[in-house]
């Protein structure tokens, strides 16, 4: 019996959502399940003094040329939403309530969300967003749109952003596979070579 | 005719080392020669908001173990030297004064220069260290140590990296291929893609 491998991200990565169109094919090659760790940087870089990306000088005009040119490299859809960066609060919360439901419509509800906002390049950034495409996605929003305010649901989201605090993840997309951390979209052939020799 | 990549680099970034150890390799491939262009990250900072990046929390500690695992992938020597990060100006000045008597020299003693530093872990952030490392690399010192003290020297270094940052440059290592971008040593194997497809 093998663990998962541990997909840690924001909604508002846009590596992340790259990323998000290929662990599930890259885990399953290789007999792996994926835990979808939704996370917020927001809460993350004050310690390590990161910054969104696309705001910083001259690296975020290469990384919009960067992105489009990775997605173009995976044919898939690529747009920034017209609000960039954005707070992706709402998205975790409705992932991480949906796990405790139905583990496998929150996983579709992660992938819904990352295409509305990178796909699609449409804001995910307020809960009325979120809860559109999870209607979209067939998904029963009634008692989604309630669990979004539910104090409940917000402590689980500072436990699970506190919980990878704590096992040193500080970007998006970020994998650990057997305990070993790879930070990056262009990390993903490691992560592919490590599942195939078992580390090296 | 093709145009030669590009290739921007710090003396004192690990991942220009592991790149260095792998571009000739891939340049050749397609029939490229390397214009080997080392630049100065600490002059490059200041606009980005860059910091050393084995001095960032959480992200440091990632590195180390990033930087080590890559190496042993592609079955290279890897240390940090004592004095890390350091000051590369005495090696970028050795290198191109010497490109301009022997561009082969030049890239021989870069070559050199990064071994010793992250093969053999040693200090190269002196003019001494540097003038070692041409020793045993069996070039001619002499004129090379009156050249470290060169104004002239010194004007055409702040030149070469006052022209990378007008031309985008902003990271090590960083590789330019008829025009288009690539940053970071995780990037290479698109650079070889967009040699072998001319662009996508």
């Amino acid at each position: 019996m093998t663990a998962p491998i541990d997909f840690y991200f924001d909604f508002s990565s846009p590596y992340g959502y790259l990323a998000a169109e290929q662990i599930e094919a890259l885990a399953a090659k290789h007999g792996r399940e994926v835990a979808w760790r939704p996370i917020l940087l927001g809460a993350i870089f004050p310690q390590t003094g990161g910054q969104p990306l696309l705001n910083i000088p001259l690296k975020g005009d290469y990384a919009r040329r960067d992105l489009a040119r990775s997605a173009r490299l995976l044919d898939l859809p690529f747009h920034l939403p017209p609000t960039f960066p954005f707070m992706s609060v709402a998205a975790c919360r409705a992932y991480y309530w949906l796990e405790g439901q139905d583990a496998g419509e929150a996983v579709a509800l992660a992938k819904a969300l990352y295409r509305e906002a990178f796909g699609a390049g449409r804001n995910i950034d307020s809960a009325e967003a979120v809860l559109k495409v999870a209607a979209d996605a067939g998904l029963e929003t009634d008692a989604l749109a309630a669990a979004l305010k539910d104090p409940e649901v917000k402590e689980r989201l500072r436990d699970e952003v506190g919980q990878a605090i704590s096992k040193g993840v500080f970007g998006s997309p970020l994998f650990v596979v057997d305990g070993e951390p790879f930070w990056g979209h262009d990390r993903l052939d490691q992560v592919d070579l490590w599942l195939q020799r078992q580390g090296w």
